[in-house]
């Protein structure tokens, strides 16, 4: 299986995304600043893979802490979450995996810090697990959709690499494979950091399930040739009313697969939800360095000096999105309802697991 | 003024499209093979610019004739034309200029082949500042849809390298700058060969005129954030219909703007248009080869061995496009008529100046 993110004694061990497909190297990560950095320039990258490695990050700092009071040890944990808070805006998972720990510590304050700071590695570790088994949950629920024979457009990489482990997306068509369902993917390149090209190519290639790669803007010809069943992507954040932040390029697919007649589904798990933001209008779209488009693999591209404008993430609004395929179940609309009903359970359930 | 192709006493001089914007390199073609190769290659592309390429082609191959009957002399000529054809399947310039240059030899039968080699000479250049007149005319016709302070969104380049100068929807924009109104242009990288990134950021740059550089997946952020007022783009061939084939990606732009509630047109000489193909689903849609896709300046990109689907054109359908800007004038909706007025004033105009 494909490990993005390992938790080891010595540190967190991250595959460089950056690298593949041509080269599987390994980072070994040994503080939160290394860690931040990781995410900011996409060595880690994917919104559930990013509130792992987070939380590693975090876990990490923290060991390092030399403070013996727990406000003095919170104050330095304090500013360590906000370090891993400026690495990427717009995947909220990030938030959540800090606000988790940050719970994690405030919620043990009477304990030793030293005890703490075992707790913290223990949350981190098991979010990493409990990412993974949603992952497969959300296979489970969303394998369904697939029909044998079945062709699925997807963009970005919601797989693997983007999360723990399994993946999202992609663990809905592993698990519809592993069902013994013939599937075929056409995978969006993704541009500019060809995550699809790169990645989801490579992840599919690695396990087996039929590959095919076009550039972004081939998708809508693909559509009107009937080349397409349905198209399925992740999501980095899921604002109350059902409108999906994620990667550029997901709202032209949605709105070519309503023109097609394809449905469109999201898989996300629950901490991706943000019922606290109102609508997709809400949710801060990063916007990244001007060189991952003036560029290609280091070589100019463009006149020297021309302006770029390098939008990370759209929003798919929510009329344009059949269904959002979560590890407790499947929301559809009115979201607003769904998505609400699904996070109460979420909470009740994180409630149940911490008494 | 940027010109892409330039008829010497010596041979035909080509802008080598592929080495811009990095490098400004100038191929000199010595003959028909050249010639194709060079389209083939995308040396100079652009559906009027390879219209006249090729005529320039066929004159090049047509001078080295060894013949003394006409009969030998039109034998070998539809040879050279059959090579020429074969180059790019898409862009109905091409057999339009092919059948231009056929005509003047077969018209001209009864002259000394000597005489038909000068007169074939003559009609390619008459072909190249025929293309630049029609340019300017469309850009008086076009620049009324663009008003002062608009930001227009254009794909691919369908500028003066595109032509034989000055440009379609490029030349629109020029004649609306020319006329002193403020625009601006976004301009879509244009995945796999770069032709906005590269060709169309070059040369708006050059002329002064403010443009922006998005990767092709971002189109439709810029319109939900009202960043874009209309979209504008060249053609490769357009059916009886209205249904326009143009560049990888224009249809889902089409598909936006309807969306957005923006004006989507399209800009093209009536060399473009192909009246004898009913709709768009019978214009022959070019496939290239896969390394544009896994492979950049020559750098392995996608896993090895990866599939790939690299279709270098879509049809946009005739109910999304507002309006066919052509050199006789401004053609809408039904395109049925609209088109098959204009072209019959093209026959008649030919017919005229042919007397």
């Amino acid at each position: 299986m494909i490990k993005p993110i390992q938790f080891l004694d010595s540190g967190v061990l991250l595959l460089d995304q950056t690298r593949l497909p041509g080269e599987e190297v390994y980072v070994d990560i040994k503080d939160h600043l290394a860690m931040a950095e990781a995410i900011k320039s996409m060595v880690v990258r994917g919104a559930p893979a990013i509130g792992v490695a987070a939380a590693g990050g975090i876990s990490l700092g923290a060991a390092a802490i030399r403070a013996d009071s727990f406000e003095a040890f919170y104050s330095e944990l304090e500013e360590i979450c906000a370090i891993m808070g400026n690495t990427r805006p717009t995947a909220v998972n990030l938030f959540w995996a800090i606000e988790r720990m940050k719970r994690v510590a405030a919620e043990n304050r009477s304990l030793e810090v030293d005890k703490i700071k075992k707790l913290l590695e223990a949350e981190a570790r098991r979010m990493l697990e409990e990412d993974i088994q949603h992952n497969k949950d959300m296979g489970a629920f969303g394998q369904g959709f697939i029909s044998d024979g079945d062709t699925v457009l997807t963009h970005c990489n919601a797989g693997a690499l983007a999360t723990a482990g399994f993946g999202t997306a992609l663990g809905v068509i592993r698990a519809a494979h592993l069902k013994g369902k013939r599937v075929k993917v056409i995978a969006d390149e993704t541009r500019p950091f060809l995550q699809g090209a790169r990645l989801t190519a490579w992840e599919l290639d690695t396990d087996g399930i039929q590959v095919t790669v076009i550039s972004d803007n081939m998708a809508g010809y693909c559509m009107s040739k009937g080349m397409v069943n349905l198209v399925l992507v992740g999501a980095d954040r899921i604002a109350a009313n059902g409108d999906v932040a994620n990667k550029i390029g997901t709202y032209p697919l949605a709105l070519l697969a309503k023109e097609h007649g394809l449905p469109f589904y999201v898989a996300a798990p629950t901490s991706t939800l943000d019922l606290s933001t109102t609508t997709g209008d809400d949710i801060p779209i990063e916007e990244r360095d001007r060189t991952e488009i003036t560029h290609f693999q280091g070589q100019l591209v463009t006149p020297e000096g021309v302006d770029v404008f390098n939008p990370a993430f759209d929003v798919t609004p929510n009329h344009l999105v059949h269904a959002i395929i979560t590890e407790r179940g499947v929301a559809k609309a009115p979201y607003e309802k769904s998505l609400q009903k699904i996070s109460i359970e979420d909470r009740k359930e994180a409630t149940t697991k911490s008494n």
